[in-house]
Parts: structure tokens; sequence; C-alpha cells
């Protein structure tokens, strides 16, 4: 497939239209590489382990979801240079769908509800809320991390999910207004958890957006390279 | 004794100038009550608890770590209204100090670090860096939490602290320069995780910085008011 | 009545929407106190003597045209401390209409065009005209003040009228432009009297504005609570 | 006299480096004429009717205190036009001194203090405070116009006064501290008349600044032109 | 010609909104004179010979290409106070159609295609393409000036111009994607040339903006005043 | 050497410290490479045929005068994607020096200076001024390029010369104060050409940057790499 016939593809997809104003100039193809696409690999992260194994096994493209990219450059050093000369060398494409995948329709937050078998899904402005009928213990287990748990909970019928960073004051009290129980996300401030009218699920922001990554290589018949960040709870 | 030698008293033990550029007008006393001090409370945020409590010991004074004004308002709504109502209605003083306290000596990296026995101690721009001879769950134990590793470990020598928010990559790089094998503090980000060049030790928030609060009341005589989150780890 | 259904009410009044661009976040439930309302002070500004005279009558609201808190704050000393301890101590709820009120329908200005017996009034983009068959006397009556009359004025058949601080070049060059013969506003500025093309008329700023909070007050069964500026002409 | 050994005498008299901020590019040579100066005009602004005086008296230079290109210009159309057409066509030059007279030794303020007969006058950040033992009538008689008070008055002994609109909330404050009974300037704001812990002498703008530069004229040999705004008191 | 019905008709000409952001308040009558308009002269700058044949032949008024009041002023001195001095001691106006007759119908761009014969023409977003049938040798003699060449050309059938400093990166892939074989354009920069997709014809500005102006004279009945800057190559 | 050494090397002979602000992050190492360098090419800017020779040349550096990464990136995509991919792939280091050359002794200027044979050459905020006793063919024929002569020249005893894109008013100015007869740069505009006190000599930007780049190379034992816009005048 030419490279133009797969970023069309992808923009049904994840439409470019609908990622949030930070991601201009930031997302589709990040690096251009060969125009014949016959191997794509797919990851969360562009990190030099997910590079090394797209290489090795002659990837044509690889699809994340945060461009290496993020802060614009000038100069090319260390190990920004590192994985550029790694990606260019190979002739890969890099293409990146970030919060335009969030929001897409089958993105990473549907993607997410999914995994956790909510039904009666209904969207907030980010995320959406679902009822839950499974433990806490299951969540966990599903995500393949352990939950730090803020706050009293008792039942959690309706749970309010937001993939990635989103412990945002505003984001909860949607959520509450909305009749949720509970708060999943990443990357918990002191501040957000101190005035949460909720009781808040944080666990790796790899765990809420790794599932949205692994189902789409699935549904497209990609290879995807897991690499989660290496973490344990002590004690 | 009168509020104005208080003040003074604690700008000796926190000075004004070594606040940080974004705590200007939200330290000192930011909230104005009656004239004469005799019952001063402490704690780390004034939390609609601790005010309370402290209204209740029929405190004159309130000294906290994070100012309940962080956001400039032009109205006194919902929590912000209750808050105000308590403490003005009591004629309580708060009185805040924040990144001063921080960067002062014996402030709240000085505390963590006595806290964990850290010897050979030497500053960072943020934070400092010392010799550990504690395990990590002798570590978790003092600071009355799980500690979420990120990375592996092999073994503590030198351990970077830095109170509060510090996971910021341009201070775990100088922590790495200046020999650290290990970086503390609360807050960790996705981004920050994958590119940390040192294994990180995240803990709350909370229990970083309540140790300063807790040893500055017993060293000037007042009391402490503990309320930290509620948190706990599933499973 | 329920605080909700007053603001609607007040809503109906002089709609947010037509507030100017600075008002933003200074209008409406400024200082938010107990939930019935059955007991409405109104006075122009929320000055001590007023909310003094406010909390003594028991009021559950009191309705002003200036936000006491215009300058967002980030610490309540002094004044500020006093006045909102005042209102909050009390429970009295805090409602402002400013600019929504002066353009609103039998807002400030119609109020004083009313007062002044205007005929065949024309809206400007801030203000009215229309015709005026009383003395320079019988206005300076009328609004309690003395007038301080800028420039050399035959025969007022037309009068511009802007309540408050409107004595911008735009607006009297407006005025000029729409057949107006003179121009009543406060605060009048050096440079925009020399450029003047039309004799000003300048008055008290609170003599302007009382009126439409007065009339606001009857209309209502409310109480107005009276509070000038003090002021002489001397010799 | 060259006009550049002109300028030289004036920047003794009013160091540029007094200016304000504001008045960078404003001050100074602003209109540039003839070379040669023999015939100096002088007036507080430069109004048709002043240009129009210098010009038929023929003068090679007219100083004054405000300029009349304030807002920066791409177009000269109406009375700018006209004015600068009066001042080119006479090949005219004009000077002006602003802030920097203000703040000058024997500038505006002085000129002031000396004019109501100030003494023990001590500066403040903007204008200055003296011991004055003059009634309210006779300083009314000798800026030549009526004062607005506002606030009650008993006894004035200690005099502040800022020369031109300096009723700014911060310059009362300090004038308060300092010791000063009452404050004198020009423009007065209906919300620093409120919150003012002075009473206030208001009188016009013009009647503060002419002195000086009619006292300039008088010690330079100059010739002044009087042109204050035709203002008076109904009823 | 009363000069608000000449306005008028040169709004016609060239409507103020065609003008980029810009040239807001920086075209249209600059110079305000006599209202009578008999005599109307043209050139592309008001340069001070222009200004002098204008004012020596009578003018009304003076129609440029470029004002000469670009940069806002708070002062006039200098060569700018000697340009005001001559147009307005005359009461010449000054009107200034810049981007706005560039973009016009018959305006700037079309004058240069029409120059140099170009047929089945199509609008760019700046300038236009057409089909061009003489030689570089005719092209520089028609444009009055030798042409710098940069890159090297084969032959040009379709040829991409832009009046006045059009050589951006943007301009010139656009002339390239709608099938340009060379671009004509004044003032060239050392990183465009280097990255430029096609072969660049470098003309003097005065060159490719003038005939616009002269033409428009002709039409008009003006009388065009040429002052082009002295230009020569070396060897 | 060391890459280290030789960055030590590169910033005595022009520190970064001379850069003007705009070269912030832009200069220096831009590309990392291996780390022992041998052999060192350099050239005005990273053409792609400049690159391509330094490959073929198995160069471990190439010092270049213009960044190829001026705008920051957030892609890799097109010329971009292919010059870093020659640059990566062949882990060649590329280092630039601009402004900070520029104003080095024996830098950009000097070296230019000194190619025209100026003697009592003093320096200007940017470039300098020399006497000059060659004739304008002798400049062209040193040059490698033709002149653009803007404006009437009469004889050039001293001449100002500011390499690269010079024709700035201000700097103009400063050399007629300083006694230039004439003004040597590259790339003028319509309207400095207008304003200039001064006749101007315009060549090519290449022409005045590169002897310095190959001087430079002489110097150090390098390979310089020539690489010339193609330029030529008609007719």
């Amino acid at each position: 497939m030419h490279v133009g016939a797969f970023i069309e593809e992808m923009e049904q997809l994840a439409p470019p239209g609908l990622a949030e104003d930070f991601d201009a100039g930031k997302i589709g193809l990040v690096v251009e590489g060969k125009e014949e696409i016959l191997r794509v690999y797919c990851a969360l992260d562009a990190t030099p382990f997910v590079v090394k194994q797209a290489v090795k096994a002659s990837a044509d493209m690889l699809v994340v979801h945060h461009t290496p990219l993020w802060t614009p450059v000038t100069v090319l050093r260390g190990k920004t240079a590192s994985l550029m000369r790694a990606l260019l060398s190979a002739e890969m494409n890099l293409y990146v769908m970030h919060t335009n995948f969030d929001h897409a329709k089958e993105g990473v937050n549907d993607a997410l509800a999914e995994l956790l078998s909510l039904s009666d899904v209904i969207p907030m402005s980010h995320g959406c809320i679902g009822t839950c009928t499974i433990s806490l213990a299951e969540i966990s287990k599903r995500l393949g991390g352990t939950i730090r748990l803020w706050g009293k909970i008792k039942k959690i019928r309706r749970l309010a999910l937001v993939a990635g960073s989103g412990f945002n004051s505003d984001f909860i009290e949607e959520a509450r207004f909305l009749g949720a129980d509970a708060f999943l996300s990443a990357e918990m401030k002191h501040s957000v958890a101190r005035s949460s009218p909720l009781p808040c699920l944080e666990v790796m922001h790899y765990a809420l957006e790794a599932p949205a990554m692994r189902r789409l290589a699935t549904r497209m018949g990609w290879q995807y390279i897991d690499d989660p960040p290496v973490q344990q709870i002590v004690p």
C-alpha cells in the first residue's frame, strides 16, 4: 500500500479534526520513510526498544499514540538523535494518532470502556461514563496493574473514565454531575485529589491507553509491540 | 503575640525572598484575622476538616503549606465561600509558607532528608541528595505510605529527593549528574518516567511535605492537625 | 424564595449576556450565603456602611451595581477581609449587576433618561440620546448634586447621556453624529474635554447610577440603602 | 540659539531620564522646525488656539506639557492634520516636557507646592507633601477654579499633592502613611473616592499644571499663552 | 470633484476590504488636504522628488502605492517632517492604495501580467500564473531593468509572478503546484533561493509595481511621476 | 579528536556568547554523530549537495554557517527528512557557527574585509568600515559575482560592509555617521534603498559569507565544499 493511501485510511479511523489544538503539527506522518507500506507495527510510545524491534522486523511503518517530537526541536542530539537515526536509516515511517484517536469512535476511551465491560456508555467532553459490574480487583487485573484508590468507595455502579492524564477538576465535576460514582484515570495531583467530589481510581497511564493500540493492531492485522514502564509497589 | 511580630518570626524561618516567582502574592498572611496570636495550629492544607478543628480549638492562627486561594478569585462561592466563612467568622488568621519553606534551611526538603536519615546531604536547585542507608521498605514505613517504584533498582546509595511535585526531567538529570542512584518525589508523569535516567520512587505528595509541617509544629510548640488524603492500593 | 429562583429572576432583568467582556466572572452571585431569600436590600456599592445596614436589617440578599472584588484576589486582608467577614458571617448573599444592567431595558441608562424626563429617546452603543426640556438647574436638582459644565452651552435640545464613567471621545463623537447638543456623564478627563466637539455636563458617578438601583428597589419591593460619597464645592 | 543648544538646555531642566516609561518616544522635539530659535512660546497644551497665537507671534519654538501626538499615527487627517499643518508650515518647533518635568526639580509639582505656599515639603513617589497654612477658599483662588471636595475635612495641616491625574489609591495610601491630612489632584474616579483614607481636593487638571509652565516662561523670558478649558459650576 | 467623491471612486478601483491585515490604518486618505480635487498626480512612492514635482504642478491629490507613514509616529522630525511639511503646506491630499490594489482586478499584478503579454492567466493566493511567449531578454526590456536569474532555466512556458516582495517559499510552492516553470518577483532571500523548486527571476521592486500606477494614471487622465531607484550592474 | 574537544576548539574561534539572541538553541552541535572526529568538511550551507559530498568523503564532521533546522520542527518530512537521514545514517556531526562567527575576531566580516584588502578597519555594531583602494570591478571579481549598485557613486574611499543580509536603515545610518562612502551587503529591500543616505553595493549573500568559511577551512586543514547558488544576469 502506498503511504498516501495508508494515511487516508488512518484519517478515517482517527480524523485529525478531532485533535485538541495543542496537537497541531504533532500528529499524522511525523517521520517520513519509504513510500511502500507492507509491514506495519504498532505501540503506545516510540521508545528505543519499540523502534529497535520494529527495525529488526523490517517494519515499513510504526503507528504510535505519543509523538517522540513533542517539544519542537532545532537540534538532534542525544536520545533524539539516536531515535531519529534508527527510524530514518531504516526508512521507516512513523505515524502518530493522539487526541484525535482519544476522541475517535472505537478510539482510546472506547477501547478502555470495552475492556472494562462498561454498559450504557455515554460520552463526556473527555472520556465516558458507563455501568460497571466488575470488582476493583477485576479492574486492576484487566488493566494489568495496581490501582491507587483515592477517597472512600462504597459501590461503583457508574464509572467515569478518561484515558491518559485526565484528573482534571472540571472533568471530575462533569462526571459527578452526570451521575458517576467513581473516576478512573492516570497521574493524580494532590490538589485535584483534595477537592475531588468523587473517589478516584488511579492507574498507570500506559495501562489506560495501551489497550486501544493493541486492539487497533489486532483489528488491522498489524503487530503490537508491548513495552510497559517497569513499575512495582513497595511494600 | 501581635500578628506583626508573628509574621516577622515566620519570615525569619521561611524568608519570602526564597519563594518561586509563581508564589508572588500567594504566601504570607493570606487571611487576616484577630491581632493577638495566642494559639497556633498547623497543617499541610487548609482543608475543611483542618479549619473546623482549628476553629473548634479556638486557634488564632493557622499555618499551612498550600494556600486555599491559589487561583485568584472575583467571587466567593461554594467550597471557597464555606472555607472563608469559617476562617473569617472565627477571626482566625491564615499564614502560608510555600516554596519559601521548601527552599529554607530546616525547611520541607531538609525535614524530609532528616526523616529518611540521609547523610552527606548536598543541595540541588530543588531538593537535595544524600547517602541513604535504609531499605525501601523502611522508607515506605517512615513516609507512612506505599511507594510506586518506576524502573529497576539495584541498590540506592545516594538518594535524590524533591518534596512535592518534583518529577521534572531537568531535576532528574541534575540528580543523575550529581551521582544519585534514585529519585524520590510525588506525582509522576508518563513522559517523565519514560525518559528518566534514574529509577524513581513515587509517594504521595502529602507524605513528602507533612513531615516538615509536623516538625515545625513540634519545634514551635504549636499543634499539628493531621489530615492525609485517604489512599489505598488495590489489590 | 430559593436563591436559584432569585438569580433566574435577576437574569431576566439584566441578562448576563449583555455585559461587557471585562465583567466576565465579576457579575451575578459574587458572595454566596444562605439559600432562602426573604429580605432583599439594594445599593449602588457594597460599602462598609451599606453592608452594616443590611446585616443589621437581617437581609438575606444584597444587590449592588459595583462588585467589591473587582481586582482578582489571592488574599483577604484589611478592608476586603472586613467586608467579606461581615457578609459571610451573616450568610448574606451578594448579587452584582453591572454593565449588563447598564445595557438592559429599564436599566441604568433608561432610569436616568426617565429621571430627566427625556423624550424621543434613541439608544447609542453606550447610553442614549433624548429630547430634554428641563433646565440645567433642574437637571442638577434631580440628580442631587452640582454639575461641572465643560465648554459653552447655548441651548440643550437633544441631550446624550452615558451613566457611569462615559466620557470617551468615541462616545461623544457618536453623540454629536446623532445630533446631540450636549453630553452628560461622570469622570471627565482633561484630554477628552480638550477635544470634545460637544459641551459636557459632568456630575458624580453616584448621581448617574443610583437612580436605577433606587427605582429597581421600589419596583421589586426591596429596601434601598443610600450612601452617596460626601462631596461639596468650594467656594 | 541653535535648536540643538536649546534642546540641551531643556534637558538640563527636565532630564528625559526622569520620564515614565509610557512617555518613551513622546517627549523632546516632537515637531521639527527651523534651526535658529529666537522667539519661544509656552503653553500647557498645543491647542489650535495656542498654535495659532504662536504662529501669529512668529514663534520659532513652542514648549508644551502634553504632546498632541500621544497615540502613534499612520495618517494625518482632521484636527491632527490642521494642527500639524499650522506648525510645519510656520516651521515652528514643538518641544514637549511631560513626566520628566513633573518629576524635575523646580518642575510641575514643585511649582504647585510653591503656588500654595507649602513649607517643609517632602517628596513622594509622585508629587509631594507640605505644610499648608492657607484656607480651602484661598487654595481655590490661587488655582483659579472651584474645588470639588470629597470626604469630610477638619483641618488640613499637611497637604499632599500630585499635579495632573493623580488620584491613584497607591499614591493616596502613600500620602496617608507619610502623614498627609488631605490629597489634592485632578480627575477623581468613583472607586478611588470610595476607598480613599483621606479627604480629597479635586480641581481641574489645567489648574494644577499650568502654574509650572507659566513660571517656566517667566523664568526663561518666554511668552506664556493661557488657554484654560472653559468650565463652570451649576448651580 | 469633492475629496469624498474621489475616495469613493478609488474604493471602487481598489476596495479597502481586499487589503492585507497589516495594512490596517495605513491605506486610504493618509494625509488630508484641500476638499476640491482638480489635479491628480500619481507615483509609486511619495519620495521627496515626487512630492516636489506634484507641489510644483499644484496637484490637489497625489496617489501612491507605498505610504510614507508605515511605522506609526509620535514625532515629526527629519525627513518625515520635511515630507509632511511639503504636503501639508500645499494642502495636497495623499491617497494610498497598497495591498488592496495588488489584489484588485486590473490592479498591480494584472497590470504586470498584461505588460508581459501573459495569456491564460489564473490567479494565485498572491499574484498569478500565465503563459509566457516572450524571451527573458524581452521581459527584461519591458520591465526596464536587468534580471537576476536564480537557478537553471530551460524554457518558460508558464510564468508565475508576484509584484513587490513576493519571494516566499509558500508562494513558490503554490506556483510549482499550479504548473509554473519559473517565478518572477523582487527582493530574493538566500534561504528562499536555496530551497526554491523553481528557477526565479528577480527584478527591482519598482519595475514590478510602477507599471500598474502608470497604467492607472493613463486610464484616469492623471499625471504619472516616474522616480525609479538608480540602479546599475557592475561589471 | 573527541567531539567534545572539537566543540571546545570551535567555541574558542566563535564564542557562543557573541551570537544574537535569535540564534539561541540554533548553533553549536546541531546534529550529533560519532564521537571521534578525524575528517572535517566545511561549507556555507548544509545543502543536499554538500551533505552528499561530505558523506561520500566519509567526513565525521561538517561545519556550516547556516543551520538547516532554523524553524523548530515537530516532524521530519520531505527535504528535511532526506537531509537528516543522510547525516544521521552516516553518523556525521553537524556543527553550526552563525552570528557568533559573524561577530568573532577573524570571523565572517573580518574575512570579507581582508578579501577586499580594506585597511584602517574599524568595527560597527554589525560589520565594519575600512579604507578601500580597489575598484568596483575588482570588488566584483574578488567576490566572484556581479554587483547591483544602488544610488550614484563618485569615489569609495571608506567602504562599510555587513556580511549576510545587512541592508538595515540603522546600520547604514551608523555607517554614514562613521564616515563611510558606500555600504556593501546582500538582500536589498526597496524601502531601505529608497531612504539610504549612502550608495549601496548589493551582492549575493553567498559571496559575502563563503570567504570566511573557505578561509577557516584552509586555516584548520579542513576541506571546503563550494556550492554557490546558480545566478546570472539577464541581459
